[in-house]
């Protein structure tokens, strides 16, 4: 077992990944958007985005995520949120999810979400 | 390793599990009530019930939970939920939990749960 | 594959890990001060010590953080947090992390941090 951390800074990493030899853990931030004048779409747009390019630096992509978990700064975007993940994840390979309000720490941010993904060793 | 879903739908699957050969890491949606009329305790018992029956569609059961995680509509409900709790869950076989106050998705919703199981492979 | 549970309780343990022969997963229980009169400075150590004390009954520490998870009853305290986490984490070590606001379970209390750690098994 080995753990390896991306885009590493000195509070926190943007993802960590644990290697179990036959395969990987991997573990994302909470992902806010870059804009946060956005409205909810853009803002999802966005950190589905983040999610899909940290995940691409571990070797992996969105049909590997078993678990994710949205909060949304209003449970009335729940509706407009679903939107454009459904347009996004793959029908196919759907995550364990969980979506909650709370307070997000910008008062502008919409969205975080948070996930860990399984990428199987090539082979294996 | 590999990853199969349970109740897989096009937005998210209620179970995620990722098999490490010698034994499963299982990840659970956020399990809600399916009557939302019902109070905390009638609430809080029935997403036990669901989780019960998830992990047993994986060969697990609550004793093989790790961590859960407790969302509350109102922290004023705490006893009220813990009082369920502890009837179902096993005295010695009890996970790292957290339990914090969020706005639920439906407004009626009181409790959400979600939790990781490990489930060790028969013999190994 | 082996589960086992520190400082357990009849409702929760305050740890639990998982054994994959090669390495161990730790999950951590929701942390919360003993002294919730403190102020969020003070409250952030008593939490970030009680997570270096339980780690340490695991033979793990807090460069084996893989993900953290940070509850703040008060988003306005976020930069205070900061400031206490900041001087504890090993900054070439650090997890991915998320931070939301959510209510807490005692009134008093300013913060709870759950964490999931890897450790990798010596000479592994």
């Amino acid at each position: 077992m080995d753990i390896s951390r991306f885009e590493m800074g000195p509070r926190f990493s943007e993802m960590t990944v644990v290697d179990f030899g036959q395969g990987k853990l991997i573990y994302l931030a909470g992902q806010v958007a870059e804009d946060p004048s956005l409205d909810i779409t853009g803002q999802t747009r966005q950190v589905l985005g983040f999610i899909d390019r940290l995940l691409a630096q571990a070797g992996a992509d969105k049909t590997h995520i078993v678990q994710a978990r949205i909060y949304l700064g209003s449970v009335g975007d729940y509706v407009a949120m679903n939107s454009v993940w459904d347009d996004w994840v793959d029908p196919a390979h759907t995550p364990a999810r969980a979506t909650v309000g709370a307070k997000l720490i910008n008062r502008e941010y919409k969205v975080e979400i948070e996930c860990v993904a399984a990428l199987p060793k090539a082979g294996a």
